[in-house]
């Protein structure tokens, strides 16, 4: 849908869509440094799955990257999404997920860009809104970008989820946290054994 | 996925995935009612194509609906689209949308139960949460289902719908919309002319 930009005179950064490289660009420690959420596991196998996958969808599943040139890394990403709906006479809404800058590259307007290369491929596909979840704190820079506060998001964990989620800030893999359930289990086991 | 359940034990309401043929059972109307969001000029030709669209993405995109058997008529709905991340290792994340019960069945925990299959859904296909926005009126009764409050919601219209967004609640639909814009011009184009 969209052709590749620059977004500075020099070249710099360049904004387009993920390419199969990327995980060799630093793509994935990317997410992982932004939200801890156990992305440093992924194979190259797996990379390619879900990237074929996604592929699959065309323009209804885009994620657009930013690379820092000169250094072949990525320093920003962000996805969107494109939900069809039967609301709005058959309508098309965009959906913005996992928007990410690196630390180092702060200040530099990329996620406004990357934010911008997102918002414009839903329009050119066709959606009526796009639309985003964020956090109270991030609230003031997606107005910057021309949006506007409108619903609340909730969420619902799988039960699995809902410790692992809570645990996050500690950085404690899945696999940590079945040892640790596995061990607790086994404790309770003993406990039971002799008390009763 | 789901097989489809019946929700009583005399089998009033059917909970099942959307059909064909549900345009011909007030499907379109129910959710009209709902959004007033331009869904009454949906031809024959347009349902059968988006539901075809729909019907591609198999488990990734479900809608859920009610029926009252006695009446063959839909009484509830809901969506719910699988999106697929990187994040989390490659997660799943299912989102809910345009949940709607027909004013002359609430209170009858419809709207619970189309939430719950649609959440189902989004657990089944191995989703480690799902999320959905809704107005802070409606925030009481996903908490009744299970949901958190958790972010913001942050929309961005194009700017043709920024008009006929907060025109909604007036039940105008675009054909007005439009008629109205082409007064406003011609009346901005005869006042040029004599003014100027």
């Amino acid at each position: 849908m969209q052709s590749n930009t620059t977004c500075s005179d020099e070249e710099t950064y360049q904004v387009r869509k993920l390419e199969i490289t990327d995980k060799n660009k630093g793509f994935m420690e990317l997410l992982h440094d932004e939200f801890q959420k156990i992305c440093d596991s992924v194979s190259n196998d797996e990379f390619q799955k879900r990237f074929e996958e996604l592929k699959s969808y065309g323009d209804d599943h885009v994620i657009g990257v930013i690379e820092d040139v000169a250094s072949s890394k990525i320093v920003a990403t962000g996805s969107v999404f494109i939900e069809k709906k039967f609301v709005r006479n058959c309508g098309k809404v965009g959906h913005i997920e996992d928007v990410v800058v690196d630390s180092s590259a702060r200040g530099l307007q990329l996620g406004k860009k990357v934010v911008g290369f997102l918002a414009d491929h839903a329009r050119l596909t066709g959606c009526y809104k796009v639309i985003l979840d964020c956090s109270a704190d991030n609230k003031a820079f997606y107005e910057k970008c021309g949006f506007k506060e409108k619903e609340v998001q909730m969420v619902k964990f799988k039960l699995y989820d809902i410790f692992s989620h809570n645990f996050v800030g500690l950085k404690i893999t899945h696999v940590q946290l079945q040892i640790s359930l596995i061990i607790i289990l086994l404790n309770a086991l003993i406990i039971t054994r002799f008390v009763i």
